[in-house]
């Protein structure tokens, strides 16, 4: 991936037609990688699969870590289109075990794009690449709703964090072989449990604004 | 990366100086990855600042990832060795947070060489790469120690497998500008804290060999 191209500045879509554009380019990617990886994909086979100028393709992203990590908010979007908040009757644990665990699948239809996706992720740094702090912030918002969170103290916003963290290691290890997918939803299930399981006892510890995990205190005890 | 070079069989170094040779073939690598990153790491340079045909090379590494990979090995393999068992008045969770934070400071001494690191390790499938499965068992075994868990019960091994993935994470967003090292840090001492939580009441439940986490009952329940 070429590191000098991420410090460009990327356009962003406005018009109808820009848009649409936006969404092809972003289409072609996620079906390009799928077929053949992150490292064997080019960016001009990107172009020319939209049906686009490779120039266009640039403006909007400057590179190949900010192409996939765009194709990785959209994912992170509609995932957060599709999540009801807490429904009566339903515990908090169950509600974001069942969020997290209908995404793996979902991803794991496509493991070679699954993998691209977290590799772009895992590689893109806030300062150079806008959507991976917004996969972030929206990762986190959709769980604290799932969780039933409406005034997320702390503790939730720290829990959720971790959470997410447990679900990118467990799915990277599922698509790596090195645990099975069975394995990986039991352990994602015991992570919601223990990593909300204190959650009653701090409910009115702290109200914090949801997007502002970079400002919770730095000792977070219960 | 070249993947077709991944299924091929490595040698194991026997002789004093292959494993010398093994050892300044790790140096090599991990000094070329510090300077310019993984990307920019070519396999020749490798053999050349080490001192070795290229041949030599591929033939104990097959690949970058495999090359890597065995490059943290070595590093989670120091760390075993200088992880001491549960001293009398520390607790498990004080413990096993030293351990990780100690983990982390070291590695970002040379942040270059930790994306690296971390990058290899997220791409290494066990089929193919057999140190990835290594370090998740000497990881896993070394913070079991830490924790003092002569006899591991099954929601001990889950937890530590969880805190590594949480570990990881957070080490990959402090390493992406995506959260402060503050943060991470203060993050990892609340995983710690709810992951290793529900220990004491669980002691007797289960006894599990150390290293049969694919043996683990699917349900965790405490």
């Amino acid at each position: 991936m070429p590191r000098i191209a991420e410090a460009r500045e990327a356009a962003a879509p406005s018009s109808p037609s820009q848009k649409a554009r936006h969404r092809r380019i972003l289409r072609a990617a996620a079906k390009l990688a799928a077929e053949k990886g992150l490292d064997h994909v080019q960016m001009h086979e990107v172009a020319k699969d939209a049906g686009v100028a490779i120039g266009t393709l640039y403006r909007y992203f400057p590179s190949k870590t900010y192409l996939f990590t765009a194709v990785m908010a959209e994912q992170v979007d509609n995932l957060d289109a599709s999540t009801p908040p807490l429904r009566p009757g339903q515990t908090p644990e169950d509600a974001v075990y069942d969020v997290l665990v209908t995404a793996s699948r979902q991803l794991l239809h496509r493991p070679t794009l699954a993998q691209a996706l977290l590799q772009s992720q895992n590689s893109a740094h806030a300062a150079h690449v806008p959507d991976a702090g917004r996969i972030d912030r929206t990762f986190r918002e959709l769980l604290l709703r799932a969780l039933g969170a409406t005034h997320p103290t702390a503790q939730d916003v720290t829990a959720v964090w971790l959470l997410i963290h447990c679900w990118y290691g467990l799915l990277t290890s599922a698509l790596n072989g090195r645990t099975s997918l069975p394995d990986a939803e039991a352990d994602l299930r015991v992570a919601c449990r223990l990593l909300l399981a204190g959650r009653g006892a701090a409910r009115a510890d702290a109200e914090l604004p949801v997007t502002g995990k970079a400002s919770a205190p730095a000792d977070l005890a219960g």
